[in-house]
């Protein structure tokens, strides 16, 4: 079988070769193949810029891979901006005779994910380091936006906001863990991993007024709610019985003793809207495939004691902790 | 010694702690503190778009460390572009027990390193991953410039184009060769990591008109001349005795068998420039800390077999392969 040797990222001939015969292939755009230091980009608006590094493992994964993974991640942290992605760059960090069949299916899913939101890989490098310094592959990606939709920001939230997820929480967590645990073949869990740039200009086009967009990844709904209580000073009540989940997710986490609102997810949004806006953007969410499952979820009450308040189905309360330990490594 | 945990990488409150604690304290700046899910710019101009990721081992070495390159390699891709530094990302893949004390002297490093050229960090990412899973530290910046030179290209090269290098070639890779080997005490060598921004901005001030600029990294002066010849689809003549090379590297090389023009450099230019514009750009160059030691090493000559000939010292001709096979790995 055909291996990733360390020449491919010594910066020489099969450097080249790797970069035209895979990278050309799958990534194919008139910028990309300027091969210059820099892309050179004419955008003439006000930009987005993010980035993340993708470390997930298992590199494969049902729904997924850290291909589909790196793709989608940066969309979506650029989407929750309100700006359409519009270029990416793609760095590799490779182990030494890692398979060149898995790097190929992790370009190809990688080629595929960015039609999704018709984002161009404009940019890149591959690095690769000798067998042990890195356990398969690292992906990193950067993402510029051209910003479509102003003014969204964690610190926009008031009293009497409406909390809107769209769709089941911890779906990507709990596959990372099941696949990892082995239990992969006994719990039908699948990643949610997509990108979600369709559905907000769909939503944008559709005229409903935003106050904050997230996606939440690492840290899960926890994290997203308590950074939202924090930076608008306010608090903020979920009814726990509201929120999204499969059944699957559900099992996972009370077999392993997790909260789902901390599990990782990959192509969920949490929208912030005044209470006038919330029947229409949940209205026009369900209307959209990657919101179809969309639910109300709660409230920002009154007090200012940046505290996320979780209303159990058994009508206590309790305060929802942002996510804090070792949360599971290796999720994205 | 405070070590960096896999909590530092989870997204949770210790995340938020290591941002605030020591990104913050060295990164500073009014984008970055918003801590949204991209950073939002208004740039209005052409741009500039590069990435790259550094897996440099030893992390410490003379002339620099890992944070100092990561900073200066993604400001140089932009500057060799005509772009003017403006914006970084960052991103962090730190291996689990790593000192945290060693990641805030490199972060230290990257802070003075992008006032040089003055580029602000804006947004980034930390991964912490388990032990074993990657060998101690690795760094992606991409970086966004405003292009204030337009033109440049590999492809601009005609005969009768004079080529210059900015300083002494092969520094960095015969000083990471040397630490690597244990031999770093006998041979006084030092990378030339250094941002190149102030002498290419100083360069355009001057009003010399270039054709195309690189910075010899992987793959050292070959990688960039071949290209050049490829890309314009002409032959390059260069002089080996008008090359400058450090006496302790030309020492090194011999003593390993390798070619100093197939060694990385960090901190050097390749021109290429009209014949009529080679005097005045040497003179420039020369001006300047970072130039003084440019010479004159070649030109373009006539034919169109896309060759880069080495005239030798002893006046025989060879050819300049393009660097190929095992260069050092892990040497940026």
């Amino acid at each position: 079988m055909k291996k990733i040797l360390l020449s491919h990222g010594g910066g020489g001939e099969e450097t080249q070769k790797l970069i035209k015969d895979l990278f050309f292939k799958y990534f194919s755009n008139e910028i990309l193949e300027k091969m210059e230091d820099s892309a050179i980009l004419d955008i003439n608006s006000k930009i987005a810029f993010t980035t993340d590094s993708f470390t997930v493992s298992p590199i494969f994964f049902k729904g997924g891979n850290i291909g589909k993974l790196s793709i989608a991640g940066t969309v979506n942290d650029l989407s929750v901006m309100g700006a359409r992605p519009l270029y990416l760059s793609v760095s590799f960090i490779i182990e030494e005779g890692f398979d060149y069949d898995d790097l190929e299916k992790i370009v190809k899913s990688m080629a595929e994910e960015s039609k999704k939101s018709g984002v161009l890989i404009v940019t890149g490098d591959t690095k690769v380091v000798p067998k042990g310094s890195i356990d398969k592959i690292f992906i990193n990606t950067a993402g510029i936006g051209k910003v479509i939709y102003e003014g969204l920001s964690a610190s926009n939230l008031s009293e009497g906001d409406i909390i809107i997820v769209s769709g089941t929480i911890g779906d990507h967590g709990a596959c990372i863990m099941a696949e990892r645990e082995g239990m992969e073949m006994e719990l039908d869990l699948e990643s949610d991993c997509a990108s979600l740039w369709d559905l907000v200009e769909y939503v944008i086009n559709n005229d409903i007024k935003i106050k904050a967009m997230r996606d939440p990844t690492r840290g899960g709904l926890s994290a997203v709610l308590n950074e939202w209580a924090f930076s608008s000073n306010v608090n903020i009540e979920i009814e726990e019985g509201k929120i999204p989940i499969k059944n699957e997710v559900q099992g996972l986490c009370e077999l392993v003793g997790l909260e789902s609102y901390n599990l990782a997810n990959e192509g969920k949004i949490v929208f912030a809207v005044d209470k006038n806006d919330a029947e229409s953007l949940l209205e026009i969410l369900k209307k959209h495939p990657l919101g179809k499952e969309a639910e109300i979820i709660g409230k920002v009450i009154d007090g200012t004691d940046k505290k996320v308040i979780l209303k159990t189905t058994h009508g206590t309360k309790r305060i929802m902790e942002p996510p804090s330990g070792e949360l599971l490594p290796r999720i994205c």
